[in-house]
């Protein structure tokens, strides 16, 4: 049956899909000087933020993806101090980063300031953090700030974009990757969201190829569940300079001193394993 | 935006959301005894089975739930011989369980004929280990033929069904379980799709909680990607009479003789990691 317009509609970009989450009210809207920014309460899945039309973040869903672009990183990273966030408006990202006691300071760089404002007026848990003296928060091009960065100069790179086409594009791209590998030290891990393994898988052997070709020694690919992006079956990629991605702080992640709701050691290691059509298409 | 009436829409019962599939066209609608069955041509899915108005199978994406609710059950149990496949009218499972050169017998028990008549005519590809002689069809109640069955008599018992509500309720229940149980052999496994972890946690919990007290020795949910599915998220829930679920076929899984797209050994032992609010809730 169709749904009348009491229901947010984002059809799934050349995937004849859709999602829909049906709308108590609007609370928000307004064109920054890069998209649309709007804003809803949702009847079940809290309030929802989308730009230009795409569902960025919900109160029910987003802790799955926040978490999975941040603990596995830093908890694969020796002793991650610096961390660098492209993108992540929301401020999610920066506070799951920012519940690890190792991290010194956490670089966010977002290009539209207006998005991490909305966020800390309707999204305040997630922006819980803003005010951590650990955190700096920036407002300019990602892309730039990593071409510009001082070589060996964070731990961890964390690129929480929206889809590989626009401004976005270039965060997926080997150059960019090269800007990573060298503004990271020498231990230092990339992660970047990759999209969706059933609709992009191509995208994701393109991202390890990518960092490969950058130079990073091992890549890998996570997956999870984001149940209001494209799919509901999310991922996130991840490439480090030396060593092995295998490798994680098993102690530190069983023993953590912050609570999570979806990221645990085991689960961890467990997202690694992938589909056999994705591995197939990574060989 | 709406979507017009070139979409099919499934709105995810009391969850606020909704999955929608571009159609092509409708290529077959009847009511048969038990419910409507309409199948569509899909432009990016393929062809889409609908039971009163719920996605049951599409081309593109039933490759996970088979495989999932079929192959780790087999590959944990030391020796699949008999296996129940109660439900599962499609015939998904029955295909991908009659690739075990162990099975010698797969009794598949639906209720609704006309579901597996029409599979057969829409979607050929899923039912072509029907006319395999180790493959037994029999059209009636499932839960009747638990109860009837005799003690010892299956090695595994697959519950490929529709949500818990309407008949399809007393699959979820102790005393089913406990007539499972009696039908199994001493090393035998049930395994029963177990619903969204995000949408339906408690079910998942009163599954293991009824599983348990059937007698059953260990229970496991395993998790996996079902993006036609309500959330995109899905589960099995499987419980064993003896020993570990732990414990897999790791080399015969490993080496398998047969192609998956889903499933691999990794795979079978990382779906068993769990988020950790299902963790905590299964506690």
């Amino acid at each position: 049956m169709a749904l009348d317009q009491t229901w947010y509609t984002e059809q799934w970009a050349g995937q004849g899909s859709a999602i829909s989450l049906k709308i108590a009210k609007k609370v928000h809207d307004e064109q920054s000087q890069y998209q649309r920014i709007e804003i809803y309460e949702t009847e079940t899945f809290g309030t929802l933020m989308t730009l230009d039309g795409l569902v960025m973040v919900t109160d029910r869903d987003n802790f799955v993806y926040h978490e999975m672009m941040s603990h596995p990183a830093l908890f694969t990273h020796p002793a991650p101090k610096r961390v660098l966030i492209i993108g992540g408006g929301d401020c999610g990202t920066l506070r799951e980063v920012l519940k690890h006691s190792t991290v010194e300071q956490a670089d966010q760089v977002e290009l539209d300031e207006r998005v991490t404002r909305v966020a800390e007026q309707f999204f305040p848990e997630l922006c819980e953090k803003n005010a951590d003296p650990r955190a700096r928060l920036h407002f300019t091009d990602g892309i730039q700030w990593v071409a510009d960065a001082k070589p060996d100069s964070y731990d961890v790179i964390i690129v929480d974009s929206t889809d590989p086409v626009g401004p976005a594009a270039g965060l997926f791209s080997e150059t960019f990757y090269m800007n990573c590998f060298r503004a990271l030290r020498p231990r230092g891990i990339v992660v970047g969201q990759s999209e969706s393994p059933l609709f992009h898988p191509d995208l994701i052997v393109s991202m390890h190829r990518a960092m490969r070709a950058a130079g990073f020694a091992d890549t890998a690919t996570l997956q999870f569940h984001q149940v209001t992006y494209p799919s509901g079956w999310w991922s996130c990629t991840m490439a480090c300079k030396a060593g092995s991605l295998a490798t994680i702080r098993e102690d530190a992640a069983t023993g953590k001193d912050f609570p999570t709701r979806y990221y645990n050691a085991a689960l961890h290691t467990a997202a690694r394993a992938l589909p056999e059509f994705l591995v197939q298409a990574l060989r």
